[in-house]
């Protein structure tokens, strides 16, 4: 049967990467009808908001929703470019992405992390819950008045007063917990993971961490083949940094989900690579992981890897598994030789070049 | 002038990598004498406190601390080794260095990131807040009653209800912003760093970021020749294992700080060659960053060069700067050759032939 995707190119290198890796779906003859729509920082501009209402009923009508990139926080020329009365309105835009993942409540947000440019082989995947953490959007510039009694005994607060001291609130929830971390060994169960690792913070986070572990013991019981094990979330990264090859499945409340994710763009030499998808019960959308990098944009340079991965991860989730298959294994190819893949792995090809490489790779040219 | 530096060997393999590492100061003939205290985790089985009242004592009338390692939290063996009337009271236990960073108000956590394994050479150092954001205390495994109003309209937090939300609070001030900021551009002059970094994560923290923001450039202000910038912490973290050389002074809330200090252990090629120093206006910690890895210990294959290079920071501070220099520059002198280091540098030697190697390249033996 057919499946609609929505495609939403955004801002700053997102069309690009998003042109070169599409016509990987038509090459691999897959029953798929690509649906573009508006989404980022221009129609934030020209409508007041980022994510037009037409954009919102693509989405509800699609079986998927492929993101190119979108600005996140305005940048410094971003801002030189506006008239002056919209300039004072520029805080209050706010990321598409954050926009999607809190409004179709996408709480999955999964990155996997891969060898692709040889070394000791790995393949493991970052679960990020994506809805709570200090992502609630409880932060203040100044502590609310109900919450200072909570907070003036600390020397810091009654040194330097409520009207300067800040807070932001890292929530997690049984609803959160329990869906994430079900997720976690659904996903490792399905990808043949043995180990579930759970990312926190129990030796400082005493009793939100505690409480972190008893929903994980729960849940774990359902999954007696996976083994789970917690460890601080510092340690993780020291670990990712040193032996990605020990990890399988990592599980992480919000923040530290983003930065586990980020550093797994690291270890894999970079953002080139990186894909994700962040899904719901009742929605979805795929992204490279890197930004909408304005400075790189219309230089031909952007690397259109993640963009195919990302369309791998997506042709996966619509049940095209073989197809998915076979352009992660073009990709891995392909950054066998450095005249086929970009600047920032350090090679010499075009976005272009590179996309070519991927498509004749898969047989589709 | 002679120098009292209070040495508090700990648990696992605390006194061991202290025992190997001393011996330079004698060796290099420095005016300091040397008085052991307690602490750890043996002295809350047997008084019912990590620190006794005459380590405090001690500490006070120090000019130094040098601390081995302690139990953060008791693992599996050590709680399985109490009396059953104590394993109740376990969850008391606070970490040793918790509390000495909390009493003497040591709010700046040093960690040096040097490239001792060759390649791309590289030195920067995270500046790490050490008394408030995520470490406030701020912790419940239910939000408090004062609290709920706040988040009770989060969809996670209506579905879960109270008692299965919890929260933690990461509390920024102006007094622990300014002191730490304010440290981390002085460190910068001292050691010639052209550039301070903030990791934090203003894209999505918007409140409390922008008054970290505000605080940064009011303090950047007194020292004109440091450029300084705001980066998003995941951004950090990638960096960090993509580009070292790219950083110089990296200033961070406590939490970031933590995770972004253990990713240098990493980058470094792991904790063994990772000191820190803890430092406040009247008192001070030097450990290195390793943990008391309680299997290791007894075993001979600890690695001691985290332990050199963290006495090598604290002559810096006690004003002995020559003598730092000496103990880093054999420490790289002795990591360039396999046989003279330990098994988690890929090397064969022991622990003590390993400090042997560093005494002899200090011209010490
Ligand atoms: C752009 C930003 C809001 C976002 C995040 O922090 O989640 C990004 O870093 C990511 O990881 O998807
Ligand atoms: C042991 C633990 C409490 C501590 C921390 O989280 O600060 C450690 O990880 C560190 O980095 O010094």
């Amino acid at each position: 049967t057919s499946k609609t995707v929505a495609v939403l190119p955004g801002d700053g290198i997102g069309p690009e990467v998003l042109d070169a890796a599409l016509p990987v779906i038509d090459a691999l003859g897959l029953p798929i009808t690509l649906e573009h729509g508006d989404i980022g920082w221009e129609f934030w501009r020209t409508e007041g908001t980022p994510v037009p209402q037409r954009t919102w009923d693509l989405i509800g009508r699609s079986d998927a929703v492929l993101l190119g990139a979108t600005t996140s926080k305005p940048g410094r020329e971003a801002l030189a470019d506006l008239a002056p009365q919209l300039r004072e309105q520029a805080p209050q835009y706010v990321s598409p992405i954050i926009q999607l993942r809190q409004r179709l409540d996408l709480f999955a947000n999964l990155r996997p992390v891969e060898s692709y440019l040889g070394g000791t082989p790995y393949r493991f995947c970052v679960v990020r819950e994506n809805t709570e953490g200090l992502y609630a959007g409880l932060d203040w510039d100044q502590v609310p008045e109900e919450m200072w009694p909570l907070v003036a005994d600390h020397p810091n607060a009654r040194i330097s007063g409520r009207e300067a001291t800040t807070a932001s609130v890292r929530m997690l929830t049984r609803h959160g917990l329990d869906r994430i971390l079900r997720y976690a060994f659904e996903h490792a169960r399905a990808h043949g993971h043995p180990r579930v690792t759970l990312a926190d913070k129990p030796n400082v986070l005493r009793r939100s961490s505690a409480y972190a572990r008893e929903r994980l013991e729960e849940i774990a019981a359902d999954y007696p083949e996976i083994e789970y094990e917690i460890l601080n979330v510092d340690a993780v990264a020291l670990w990712m940094a040193r032996r990605p090859e020990r990890f399988g499945v990592i599980v992480a409340e919000n923040m530290f989900g983003d930065i586990l994710s980020d550093l797994g763009g690291g270890v894999m030499g970079g953002l080139g690579l990186a894909p994700s998808a962040n899904i719901g019960e009742h929605g979805n959308y795929f992204e490279p992981v890197h930004g909408s990098a304005p400075a790189l944009a219309g230089t031909g340079r952007a690397n259109p890897l993640a963009a195919f991965l990302t369309v791998g991860l997506l042709l996966e989730h619509l049940g095209f598994g073989e197809a998915a298959g076979q352009v992660r294994d073009a990709v891995s190819h392909v950054t066998r030789r450095r005249d086929r893949v970009t600047y920032d792995l350090g090679g010499t090809a075009t976005t272009t070049e590179c996309a070519a490489a991927v498509l004749d790779a898969c047989g589709a040219v």
